[in-house]
């Protein structure tokens, strides 16, 4: 008989990502464009009151390469401020100049594989990760995944008991980054494409490199993980998004 | 000798997701847009009343992330009705400002897996969910599924007594979601890319994820189930249309 | 030593599957509107012209969802035909207010898996299975197909007795649907991406799903069978062209 | 220890495949599209002089179906003239009026599978072979292919005996359809996406379906081959150019 | 206990293909166009400056076949510096007439598959190697590349020796094409969609057909690896870059 994981949920969790359309924006005049980052600075001044009241965190970051140049990070209690949100800012003059190329709907997620032995409504520490306020580190990471089913490497036929070690021993390793790396586990089944979403926070960049890389020789990546899409980026913090946009 | 499911089949589905150009929507003036939406309401009012004869149902839903910003959700007792209604939707005005992602075109399923004492065509509880009603309940759900043919993991080559007992503990997880999930079955084989539609209804959205993440470790999904792109979202009932296309 | 199938092929076939960009069609003055209406109206009487001296075939379909508005199908005793058909209907005025979704060039085809006892070349019912003018039937399905040559299920490895055994049965599930569901089989191994084109025709759209769903049980199909996209739609007659098309 | 297969190479090819924009072209004057024409017909007969000089080779042909409406196919001793030939035709005003839909970076390839008793540099056959003036024949079929190591298939884990059997019961069904199909094969590995392309010449179309459906109940296609996208058309020689062209 | 490699890691690296948009740039003024060419060459010109002073490098490449018309190569100590040069180079009037078609964010990487007896940190030999100047020889080659996890053929669940003795196999090979094929290996694990990218340079093109090819038969590649997208091109030098833009 099948003994799913249990799992505690938080936040709801919106990716989105865009490419900014540099002809159109450069185009309009200087003053058109300081009314648009004026408007888009209000937006994000708004998320700010929200994130000091512990009621949702965001983060804007540069993304590397060509599959994205900025990505928005959003969290709120409940779905419906997300939707709200996502249709705000894409009824915003600067969402006019940008081309949608990918998003992920999740929600934050902790799982029964580690050990609970506290009552969740009430810890601190439990509370804090399934809400939490987005960490000011330089660089980030995030990519989709899925736990394998293909013919003997089918995660969700395995017993609990295996499973759980697995994740132990994979637990172990995201353990030694402590305070090199920060990592969002956001559930995404009935949600969104894949089943998990990992975002990922760094001082330094290489350490994403590093974690995932080691990870993958652990039995859960090596022969049970799927991966999507990878996005890196930097942090856009407040004094950095103006010279972002400035042409 | 293969042994096929037998099914019934009730009304036609057709699932319209698409975005909104908010770039050209901004740009008529708001007479115009004005007008364009009062097109839409008659529109939805005709559906309406179609509906309040039981002649065929409806829902309109704000999705969640890039792949789309709303979704219809149309049934009728004939696929030439649904031909006729995504026609004239596409000739509106509102459509015209809208960008097509994705579509999905079914019918309501009841399959013989579920023990069947009753005459389906007479009693009235098999009826109405053939023809259903949607409910009017704040989230939905939709994604397509296939049952999987892969080496040893072929759903089609095992005899009928085998798929009835996993799909009978898969409607046990179903049902001790009543109340909270209510689920639609189309049938797609033949007319779509998938061979199911499931389109899922709750006042809590998180109890998508745990339906969907519980019935994954059963093995009917564990081993046979392949699942296509999930769309999720909110109602969009009358009050919340305009809100939605509030410029 | 590998024994291949032999098949007989006839006419040539093409089907064309398009979107119609409404927002466009509209700007128009009606008049023009008019005016291309009736260039494509005479192309079809070209086309009926062809048909009446069974030197080719045709048909027009309205296409459910998003992946087609219409699909034209095009049969000709040679390829060159095609091509000119298909360049000439690609240079109307009509082309302009259309996107190309689909397209799939193969041959009619009849193979050897069922019992030859006859000469083709001289029976008329053969004859007029590989050259057929299509059935004014409401509902059309078109679907492409391979068979499968994955690990142990290898269709082109297996024993030439296996493989015609294995159709026969299949074409007994075919054939208990004699006046329900026509079917048209084309090859397109070196013309087209998938082995083979399969098109149906019914009076009742829910053949479709039935045949295509018992099919799937059945071995070839089961272990062997891969599927494509599958489009739905219904029979444009001449006079459904015009409601069609006007906006 | 591996004993990799070797080659002897010719002349670079690229297969570059187009769509027409004939909305675009049938807005511009007549006069200006005889120019454009014109323009286009003086780069073909530069071609041509390449060709009577035996320095390289070039065809030109209408493809069925929405994948492309022409292919320009292009053969040079070097790859640096390629990438000249191509960027000049992209240059052109011809092609402002096209959409690029495939192309294909390749090199005329004979492989030591088949017996090598000659000289290659010295033999007048072997040289025409790899150096190849297109036949004027009027069919063409483009295809690229892997071979697969997927499993227990995995062809590059062969020793080079089976390989060399292999190939050589291929071959035989290759000559068995000389005359009737012309083949060039080109390979690809570490200049695009598959390993080869295959390029098909025939009198008669269905002659390619013949070959490339009996060579797929050959181990060699059955158990090891991948096929990707299949292009067919037509010869366009220089008096059906214009009639292409005009609209 | 899994093992993983240890890597020793370089210069950041991002490979930017783009297509020109000819239509475009053909329709402003040659002046227009030539202050456009020289914006582009005075950020070359910088660029050369930094790799003058052995704090970055960069490659031009003129790309064959319609995935790219050109290729940047790009090398910074840090991941913020690239992307400071990609959005520069986004915010350039040359960029206005591209259309990014692919992008690769990885960093260069050398692993302990290969004996290490030296300290990295001091060696000269090591340090040139993580730290490349781009070769300024005509032909380049890059594909992505993943280490398959699949059934039986799992390389992350390979005992270390296993791999060490594939990977000494595999650099042999690598190693007899000294002097004809230059190889820069990047990681990507956590940047970007695939494990490593792979950048090859060569006097004569076609050692990077035979190089690869030869690869592929050794178990490394045979039984282990995936391959993406092949883009293979000519340097363009200073001298080739305004014969490249002219029209």
């Amino acid at each position: 008989m099948a003994e799913p994981a249990k799992t505690l949920d938080g936040w709801y969790v919106l990716h989105d990502c865009r490419k900014m359309n540099w002809a159109e924006w450069k185009k309009i005049s200087s003053d058109e464009r300081e009314a648009v980052i004026a408007e888009f600075l209000k937006l994000l001044a708004k998320w700010d009151v929200t994130q000091s009241k512990f009621e949702g965190s965001h983060g804007l970051y540069s993304i590397l390469g060509q599959k994205a140049d900025f990505m928005i990070m959003l969290l709120r209690p409940t779905m419906d401020e997300l939707n709200e949100l996502e249709n705000a800012f894409n009824k915003t003059r600067l969402a006019e100049f940008t081309i949608p190329t990918y998003s992920y709907v999740s929600v934050v997620e902790l799982s029964n594989y580690l050990p609970a032995d506290k009552d969740p409504d009430q810890d601190p520490e439990i509370q804090a990760r399934l809400k939490p306020i987005l960490p000011k580190w330089p660089y980030v990471c995030f990519y989709p995944m899925d736990k394998r089913r293909q013919g003997n490497d089918n995660w969700y036929m395995l017993p609990m008991e295996d499973r759980q070690t697995m994740m132990r021993s994979h637990g172990m390793i995201g353990r030694s980054y402590a305070g090199k790396v920060r990592q969002i586990i956001s559930g995404s089944v009935g949600f969104d494409d894949w089943e998990w979403g990992v975002t990922l926070f760094a001082h330094d960049v290489l350490q994403f490199k590093k974690l995932v890389y080691e990870m993958r020789f652990d039995e859960v990546s090596a022969r049970y993980g799927e991966f999507g899409s990878f996005y890196v980026g930097t942090l856009l913090d407040d004094d950095k998004i103006k010279p972002f946009l400035y042409v």
